[in-house]
């Protein structure tokens, strides 16, 4: 189910690609577009510590050629119990990429990407697109657990039943529908290291410069939003920046 | 997996109700109170025509006894494609309960009950509880593929995995926790008809006169929305109260 080898699409077929502005969601927007989809990025504005990282986005979804770009506001920090939305929880940092706790980590936003996939799955249906990509790798699913490979598979069996295209799947008829294609949550990152989505972006020209990890940028006035360089997000694209051999181009 | 017959909680233990304030919703806010639940209702703001049925959902979850009640605002208009965000679309209006049509209505919103049991899993996390109440019903899931009950039951699915709480739920780690609940998804109107839903209703006490279930509600200057008395929520209502032998007070 979550193989993501299929053939490439028909032309014109639209896919929804969810664009943080980070290095793994424009890795994964430009293999999308490789594959030959229409593409709609959709990105949310969710009361984030992080809000550079939507400007980058829409510059990505600009210059790597997505036919639409939709910035949706949700309010996840009325919710609270995250340090990425929430204040008053730290952001924790460190210099060393072997600090990153095991369990699930207080930047964990709750049913974060549930919510996240639901819009996209509504843009899906709005635009006729039965194919939407998340750039979760196996990094995150050792500690968000709205990243896991089952948690993904899930939200695809679910989603095939939410929607007018899913109407008649129960009793086996969208299977006699001639061609149509079921509903897909593409993970292409999903088994790779930091490191080899790096190099899968770089073999796909994608400019890292415009992107942005990091969990809690330095605001200033003459700057959008600079790498704080101790957070968790921000230690592991160091480490895959250094295993390709490069610096990184954001910083 | 959908048998809502399991025992009631542990005092204090807490439930997420979605209560969009019209009849549906009441009825299911008040099986979750007689359960012993102590809720917390959530509304959404999300573009609809009826934006009276929010202020009649603040007066029902207080007056009923929720211990919280949170309105979130959400962008499904710019969505677009159905009737009840769109007023490009209009509301399918007729005299007779047997003019509404047997497919999907253009009043279906694309994947809505996904984002918004997206949110109640959400604000479940946040209130460390494991039940969720939607007042889901035979009537709707024979149109709106996002009420019937392999949709539910998949969202279940989906939503153990989606949470903290869900992770170890691989390994059957989760099995394990002494006493832990499993999450969820609570419709305790699936299988009832309209007319049963408000017979329940009126031995659990709800004020009807305080919801409003109508799609297309007649705004005026001295009135906070009257039902039009014809569109399908009106027409199947009015047969509901017509079956068991009273009127609708809200009239």
């Amino acid at each position: 189910m979550l193989d993501d080898t299929q053939a490439n699409p028909d032309p014109d077929s639209a896919a929804v690609v969810l664009l943080s502005g980070g290095l793994d969601s424009s890795t994964c927007l430009a293999i999308a577009l490789e594959r030959g989809f229409q593409v709609h990025a959709i990105s949310f504005r969710y009361g984030q510590r992080n809000v550079s990282e939507l400007e980058r986005a829409s510059t990505l979804a600009s210059s790597m050629g997505a036919v639409s770009h939709r910035i949706i506001d949700i309010d996840l920090a009325q919710l609270g119990g995250s340090a990425l939305v929430d204040t008053s929880i730290a952001v924790p940092k460190s210099d060393r990429v072997e600090d990153i706790a095991a369990d699930i980590p207080v930047t964990y936003v709750p049913a974060r990407n549930t919510i996240f996939l639901s819009y996209a799955l509504a843009v899906a249906e709005t635009c006729q697109s039965t194919d939407i990509f998340i750039g979760v790798n196996a990094l995150d699913y050792s500690g968000y657990p709205d990243c896991r490979p089952s948690f993904i598979a899930a939200f695809e069996v679910m989603a095939r039943l939410a929607t007018k295209a899913g109407v008649g799947a129960e009793s086996g008829a969208a299977e006699s529908h001639g061609g149509s294609r079921k509903l897909r949550i593409h993970t292409p990152l999903i088994d790779l290291t930091k490191a080899q989505i790096i190099a899968e972006g770089l073999r796909l020209g994608v400019d890292y410069s415009h992107t942005l990890s990091c969990y809690d940028p330095v605001q200033s006035n003459n700057s959008d939003g600079q790498p704080c360089g101790h957070c968790d997000a921000c230690l592991l694209r160091a480490k895959g920046f250094a295993a390709n051999g490069i610096s990184d181009p954001a910083i």
